[in-house]
């Protein structure tokens, strides 16, 4: 059975990946750690693994983690992994990091973005974007994966297939994107994420300056084959989980709706987690709910000649540590799905 | 004392109005009507009307509403207005109708959005489409207004100092709403609706078929001199109040955020519900909530030559029951504010 | 393989047994059933199972169930189960009643609180009350078990400890509850689920009179030896899912809040589905979650005299259709916790 | 026109009194100060009053505000009234303190429940503790008045009329409480009030230990004439405002629904924010939100010889600012509605 370990279990997206890997048939949890919970069980950051069969949180230390376990998921903040992922990579370790240190094939748009000079470069040429619905070949033989940020994960999916097919005029992509909270983290203890400055509330934030920007824009491009840039809005909207993005994009040409949604299907027609949706129907949030899948629903719309084109998933699940077991899933040799296969809870 | 009557006071756009007329200066409620709560008292309806000193609801009797007030207020489904303005109006009545029937200068684009034949074309021409913001002097001499829909009055508040101005290409409108789920109406007894259903949850609807498009056409391609098509999404986002509206289009020009939010503060000098944020700030529906106010904020994106606007509003009130009472006191050569001038309930 | 079986399948009790046993690792799902559905995939009921290889619906007949398959849940309207378990149990099958029909071993209580004569009081004779951290043993033996309702599931295992071990004055007992808005099912499309009502407020209703009501005092009443009758006031929360039971009794003699720990501990020694919460630790329903754990915490206030004990649970699982899982378990001699035991979704 | 004045207008129940004050047509803000937001206007505090005409924060200096208010509020923590109360009263002024400073008459329950000395004794015993429906006499002659906490607020208002009447054993008292989450205040960025961890979950907390005990306990007992004790608990509900408070009480003798109903209704004749509820009808907080009522239903239950009171209030209105307001009109001989007899926004 192979061994995981979790630098960084006891923010949100740690929590998820602990519970999903705590039901991974293929895998056993060896290792976890949390600066902020070091020595004491999980359940005492997460009520919900209270009595649950796991080791203790350790220290942040890397070198634990290479002994302790085979694949090494980085949950730590932007500028954390770069010092660490090569040691891992050098004692033959796979390594999927969380964060943008290793989601950028150009060092210089991780520096303007991030404001981060970038410390291992040579070894971020090695890293694969880990978006396994486009990548799975290099995936399949990657060491270190930079597990995509959540924005791009729902933003590329719903677009990719366009661009693919050369549908659209990529200068016209606006992509407005709706998030829940959790998001922000858990360790962001700021007046704007109370539940009192929350609930009931929708707002944009970091309007054309967020940096998952440069993500999307880089992925589109390659697709494309050229520069593309595209305006992003997030918008923070008063649930917990779940991303729902809107995209709009002028058509190159003629289409329809049926025609475009077939198109879909067959672009993912080897992808698990991708759920086409019939024409008319559009996804919402909750559909996705706790589980891995990205729902996508399109519309041509004949007056304005633009296609509208709305994907829905878990923001830390398929946003995050969901694509990351998935990610894990394809380097090991493991059924993609392992482990990520139920539902979403719904209601 | 002017007297004001309500035709359909139990819905949640009804109940607003009522509880804005309750505590208006200049006025009186004098005459409510409700089919599904006559002979009872409003507290029936709404428990935080409970005790309050309120005429009984009767039967949706427009004669005897002219008997017993001076302006009616119409609040019923699409095509019941059209039916019943006339007669009011002959009786020298003041009318402000919060459903679609008087809100387009073109019968033909009401009948291809609404599929209703409209009965009374001629009256229709002497209506003003109510957004004080942009038309209030003819307000001031109005005898029949159309209270503009939700997602117009956050639309077109948005995007009309730019138009005006010539400073975007109009092709290029996308505008991408998220509502409260008031919206729907209280009679709306569907599953989509049910707590379960919308908790937790975003969804897209109606994508480029939302009625609310022509108006936002209507009215920009007005202020265009042209016509004007955009494309047009809203949102079902899990809160009760507020519309967020996030309005695209791309700059004819250079321009720069500082001086376009002059420009707008410039527009709206004599607007005293439009609020018009500092640079860098974003609004949130939060702070409207339960009042009159516009928030506005924007930001010119220089990577992709787009300018973007947010604006938010309570749908209830700037966007349904406030806005009509604005409309009433234009009408009736009141302060535009007189009622209305309670800042948002927060948090 | 176990071949399951669900007659009425989509609705939220009916959703939550079709998402866990399609994981169940040791049965097949091979008979849904809705009337709302039938012919149609459960995707169209819940857009969570798109995708989900799962039989279409069919309709609500129970001759097609026993011939499809072994075990037989029941997730329809209280008084109609027992007019169809017993040819299913005829056949030979196994069967699970989520309503309250076989419920209640004095067929009087059932008259006098649910308004319905019983038609089959010979086969309640033989049906089990499926808690099965009080009655493995019977459950074990059991063909028809009528699965606990979801208030009772967390005020028995709240207080059982405490009467078992003759700790409290059995007539001083208050049940205070707040349960989400899913436990009001999905069929009921009434004003007061609507999202618009519900979010932001908190309300009781039934004072007194809630059908769950004379379940606590049978259950409890058992264990005491003698009538119990408790006060049960059940409130209605703005969340989704979820049950937090506050229960209040006085204390028989001295008692202290570790002691009482210890003796709940060992009481739930072999119940996997119990976690006990450490002094000075009180449950929230976030910690349940989409999980069938039950979480309790309790406190004995030496100023009162009384002990307040706090339990939550996840009303659509352990208060449904995960313990309905459970019961399947015990009779088909599976491992209590097959298809059970993942962690609670949280955040 | 009084001039009014607030130390700490900048957190949620210093906001919700500005909001009230702005619109009261008596008095006029003319002194606001809070720490944090020093020489700021209250828009950057909160977005709802962004362009209101208010005096801009200065710091937090009781000189300064006795030079320009004639009633001042002290909108501050626990044990910072007691040092500033007595110069302002010594300068004549009005003194309404939030806090729990003057709420006692005995000092030692303050120290043994506040862990704080009191160093103003002398000036506690000429405080009037500030519930108006109990103690309207007093509040008009005093200069100091205690303003009640929250939770006291509602269960005082929901059980007084039985102690009064001597309906109820008193040493039967169950007081169980739902608050929203504003209660905990803005200042207080702890990872508990975070949305991602307060949505979709109940939990209880304090059990037996929570500080506005004390207060029931002194204020019920007053009236019974004898030392009363009540089983206290507060819940967390994921909602901003609104407190429910469901009260269980054995009767002492026989009694009727309709009876007590009636009697409740005598009791609060005079009280103008108290709306009595019929039989079979109990409150929700939405119906009083952002509005100074409070709302109670009640029910005899014949089965259990008990009284259940449930009573609704908005704990940053009638909790807090809304009756500080009542309080001031009292003590100046205003209306006591003035600037308050808004209904509650609903939905």
């Amino acid at each position: 059975m192979l061994r995981t370990g979790v630098l960084g279990a006891c923010g949100y997206a740690g929590g998820e990946l602990v519970r999903i890997l705590l039901k991974h048939p293929e895998t056993r949890l060896t290792f976890l750690a949390d600066e902020m919970f070091k020595g004491r069980p999980m359940g005492d950051a997460f009520s919900s693994l209270k009595g649950s069969d796991l080791p203790l949180c350790e220290p942040l230390d890397p070198e634990a983690a290479a002994e302790k376990a085979d694949v090494i998921f980085l949950v730590q903040h932007n500028g954390w992994a770069m010092g660490v992922a090569p040691k891992l990579l050098a004692a033959g370790k796979k390594v999927i990091d969380f964060g943008a240190d290793f989601r950028f094939r150009d060092p210089g748009v991780y520096a303007e973005w991030y404001k981060l000079e970038h410390t291992a470069p040579d070894v971020t040429k090695t890293a694969v974007y880990g978006l396994p619905e486009l990548k799975a070949k290099a995936i399949q033989s990657a060491s270190l994966v930079g597990n995509p940020g959540c924005y791009p994960t729902s933003a590329i999916l719903g677009i990719a297939p366009l661009i693919t097919n050369r549908l659209i005029d990529t200068s016209t992509i606006v992509v407005d994107s709706k998030s829940g909270v959790s998001g922000a983290g858990r360790s962001k203890l700021e007046l704007g994420f109370l539940f009192s400055e929350v609930d009931g509330s929708v707002r944009a934030y970091n309007i054309g300056a967020h940096r998952h920007t440069p993500e999307i824009e880089q992925e589109l491009g390659e697709l494309a084959g050229l520069p593309v840039t595209v305006s992003f809005t997030p918008h923070l909207v008063p649930m917990v989980r779940g991303i729902l993005t809107t995209a709009y994009a002028s058509l190159a040409g003629k289409a329809d709706t049926a025609s475009l949604i077939g198109l879909y299907r067959d672009f993912y027609k080897d992808a698990p987690f991708v759920v086409m949706l019939d024409e008319g129907d559009y996804p919402a949030t909750k559909g996705t709910l706790g589980s891995n899948y990205c729902h996508i629903g399109l519309k041509v719309d004949d007056r304005t000649g633009r296609v509208v084109v709305v994907s829905a998933i878990d923001n830390l699940c398929k946003g995050a540590a969901g694509q990351a077991v998935q990610n894990m899933n394809l380097m090991c040799g493991l059924d993609e799905r392992a482990g990520l296969d139920s539902p979403a809870v719904y209601p």
